[in-house]
């Protein structure tokens, strides 16, 4: 950690703060400028959180040196974690293709859109049955019902399923019937929640939120994990900028950053990183480029009469074609369909 | 709603969805233009979404006219929303000025914030029990004790106490402690905890999330009056931008857009909307004059020692200069503290 | 400057680049940790852009400790610029308003708006000549038959004027016709115009940049005074966030923020800071609270028939009702009108 | 133009719009709803903007219809526009790599740089003589000398260049020597210089700003257009978000959705777009599986003595690798390297 004092700053403060860093047990540091006092700690930058030096009225900035997540950081754990799913591996050499319509609406429905998604080689089935809506007056979900249908179509066609999950008082229940637990982009920062799911036993693809930076997401997995579940995705699925052309804008930066910094899986959510049907192939395709592990995708088997996302949703055929288009892209960055 | 058609739309395909619109009790337009044909739909837009006309292939976009929101809207409801804090009205002519630590750290410190608090002529007690941090390093709050200590400060103090509830499981003993229960920025758009808040009978501080449009945050609001609790206030704390020189930008736009179209009172947090304590003064003047209803504000003993937030909190004497800065602000705009 | 270095670092690379510090004339600072060897150098920081530190493989990341403004800084010049527009002093005690129409439109219109300006007590005249579009199908400006209107009713109504200079082709006619000149938003970091204009020999109103952080914007004042003209004005006008309600985000938090960091005047513009005439005069309200040395603010005689930003011009009773409303909100804050 | 007015707009209101509309020689539409009325306006929607209807104090809202760009529309020219640079045709099936330093800065650096751009298939030569920097106290260009120099490696090397203008005063000079004019991210909509390029006979790269929407950096390629010039080439470089892991967010949809709406090549500056070394390559990549008509790449023969922009800029050796790995991406897409 780096401490600049004010220019006010007198030397007595000065020393009153490097006796502090030393009684944490770090290595204090004394760098007079010519304009400004800058001070030194090094070693575990988490303990100086309880110094409380943001607060002190003769710090005009801290700047911190190490990354503040250990769990999740490459630099500890140097080989990529793979997480099962299924019978794929996420995060080795496969990339892994999780295909289905946004909302469990009718097992029919389902079943017809699990179908197109097995059949093309999708390894994984995605549909959600508790739906966070921006809305109070849009369609929340079939809850329970919806986790049933989706086990049952799952299982039929040997899919494994990924849900998301909302609520706390809710991971039980989905954890009983979802082979992989969601954390929504907008409860990435529901702490509760990342440390029930750190519990409950299952893998968890982690969506990063809306205004999140990568460092937040990456503390965000540090919360699972600090709980024992070392089975952590991220998933990349757009942040919220000033451009209204598309509804979000899918940062692939963070993709190829992510799979510097960490072990951890990273997926690409093409569908909500556009939020336009035309545009999910091509980014899907320049996701497999550039180092994803896998994408997640919405197929509807009619996406004009889907409850939501019909407009980002691809048609059946759409997804086949997807399909075959990402086999020549990953074989060309040394990968294969996993 | 206005729906665009795309250039190549058959007459066929206009005709289609115009007749479903019609078959959902709405009026349907027709209006064929040089380069598009345009439809429209007149009535509650809300039904239109069971159309998915946004996922229709031939529609390229779709504009609705209509607020998505009715229960916040001051198109219903023209008459300002009071909501009883303690002795205070909080959206009526008083402004009312919530003040503490950021987080229940001792008992003795909080009573001493408190003290500061009241005596500085501060309406109400804020100090979260339950703490939403970045990393799972932090100080994560003391939680059921926390909340003891708080209702005990407040009750000795005579202030009603405003504290953070993040979880469903935890809204029933918030709600047995608290006067009133606040949503943070990062659980905004936690629906289910919207919905048991919406429940729980006591009033509700709802933040407005880092990346929330306005529209999103009334709608968040929508979700908890939807339950039939209409005592909800709505609060602005900064969003997120590239600026980095501040931890937030303060959105005072939002404050005065707000007012013009919901009833609910708005209060501003010119503590999270600066980050910065020689900010918060002069921000918190300018949230009274351009019309917010009270602010919410960090204040600690001694802001060096405090074990979150420090560097925006107040000392003791900075609140108070603020208490006597505000008065003739307040004054210049026809209001006075509450 | 704080070098931090990549953990495969070697030594030799540290002792490398802390001889390139020393050459440079700074004091170089060697601090071995346990996961990083952090280096230090201390002095004039300008100095090491030379070294390509930032290009550097085995360099993870610089953090700068000074800050990269010397001219426009407080640290070096304590007491506040004042600049002297027509008989009216901008960043002294009094609150400057400055207001007219967007463009000049015909002799007649530019009169009317800027008797009803002069009348309530407006101490300047802004209308533009030039007028940045972002469509070249909207008007232009009249050039330079709209510097000699605006001259005229100027002087007519003994108003000095500023008006926006786009070209460095333009300055010179600019500057013999206008008493301040304006870089719009989209020029801020038009650094040749910038040049231009600091050798014009007439003040300089700088606005932010929609996507310029608060440094960006010092720095381009910084170019300005670099040329030998310190006679600059800031102006906030908003940023380009994710929020669309408004036009744009007034960020007001770098108001008071640039208060402290410089010795610079700074103006608001709530007209284009909001987009909404509904929210000018509050915000307007909130900047002369906040400590801005004045605003900006549009004013047309009849707004729907503005040929640009009418939607954002307050009518000539509004503006009047802005005057009245800001002179108690002054004196709350020990101000008067200028 | 769809125009929502005031719940309180009167039937005269809307009369006397709808008048204005049928003036200007638009069909005008009348569409009373249960909560509002709703105007609307077919055909040629650029004629409104002299109604002011967004001044109207009883207007709600604008909606247009239509987009605001017509010479750069795809819907008026289909066919993709193909620009010639040297031997090179961009926006044909080919992807065309143009690569340099940052800057002019010696004349044997240039040529080492170009001569590894070459020898490794690249088509083109780029590099700055004119440079925007943030500080006036960073390098700003060797200027004419800088042009001639590149001019004579070009030359020497047989590689068209490209190289930024950056003032209407220096259109002619570097017209004068460069193969192509490169408009920078914050020259966007600079607007004088967008049409001096649009008359200067050569063609012209267009960088997106910061804060640019697409539609923005489309007008201001239909600035260039208007002049005549319909050799214009846009470029991807990445927008200022809250992230601040990387230097921008290259947004990639856009360069997808741009290839859907105009006719226009696409290329992309992974280089500024990143701001990262190491995330080069793989954004590379992710341009060409999407669909981009090329990329801008920052090479220097020693980035860490490079006088700018070294953290971005690739040794030569990786360079080579980029192409290396550019071929099979390209021909999974079915293209080839230019």
């Amino acid at each position: 950690m780096i401490i600049v004092l004010k220019r006010e700053a007198t030397e007595e403060t000065a020393k009153e703060i490097l006796g502090k860093i030393e009684e944490k047990g770090l290595k204090p540091l004394y760098m007079p400028g010519t304009e400004r006092v800058v001070l030194g700690a090094l070693g575990d930058e988490r303990v100086l959180a309880e110094l409380g030096l943001d607060g002190h009225p003769m710090v005009e900035s801290l700047k911190p040196i190490l990354s503040p997540y250990k769990l999740v950081s490459r630099d500890m754990h140097p080989h990529d974690t793979v997480v099962r799913f299924g019978r794929t591996n996420i995060g080795g050499s496969g990339f892994a293709v999780i295909a289905g319509p946004c909302a469990v609406e009718t097992e029919e429905g389902l079943r017809n859109a699990a179908t197109a998604v097995r059949n093309a080689g999708g390894v994984g089935l995605r549909a959600g049955a508790y739906k966070p809506r921006t809305s109070p007056y849009s369609f929340q979900g079939h809850g329970p019902e919806g986790l049933a249908t989706l086990r049952k179509v799952g299982d039929e066609l040997d899919l494994p399923v990924v849900t998301e999950v909302m609520d706390t008082a809710d991971v039980e229940a989905v954890a009983g019937k979802a082979d992989m637990l969601q954390i929504g982009a907008r409860n990435m920062q529901n702490f509760p929640l990342l440390r029930a799911v750190g519990r409950a036993g299952k893998p968890v693809l982690l969506k990063r939120g809306l205004a999140a930076k990568i460092d937040d997401l990456l503390l965000a997995a540090e919360y699972v994990m600090a709980e024992g579940n070392d089975q952590v995705i991220l998933c990349e699925r757009g942040i919220r900028t000033f451009e209204t052309a598309t509804r979000n804008t899918l940062d692939l930066n963070a993709v190829v950053y992510m799979k510097q910094k960490t072990h951890l899986p990273v997926l690409v959510d093409p569908s909500h990183g556009t939020g336009v049907r035309d545009l999910v192939i091509p980014m899907a395709l320049a996701a497999a480029a550039c180092g994803a592990d896998g994408i997640l995708v919405e197929v509807h088997e009619n996406p004009p009469e889907a409850w939501s996302d019909g407009a980002q949703s691809l048609y059946p055929h759409q997804f086949e074609n997807l399909m075959i288009a990402l086999k020549p892209v990953l074989a060309a960055v040394g990968r294969e369909l996993a």
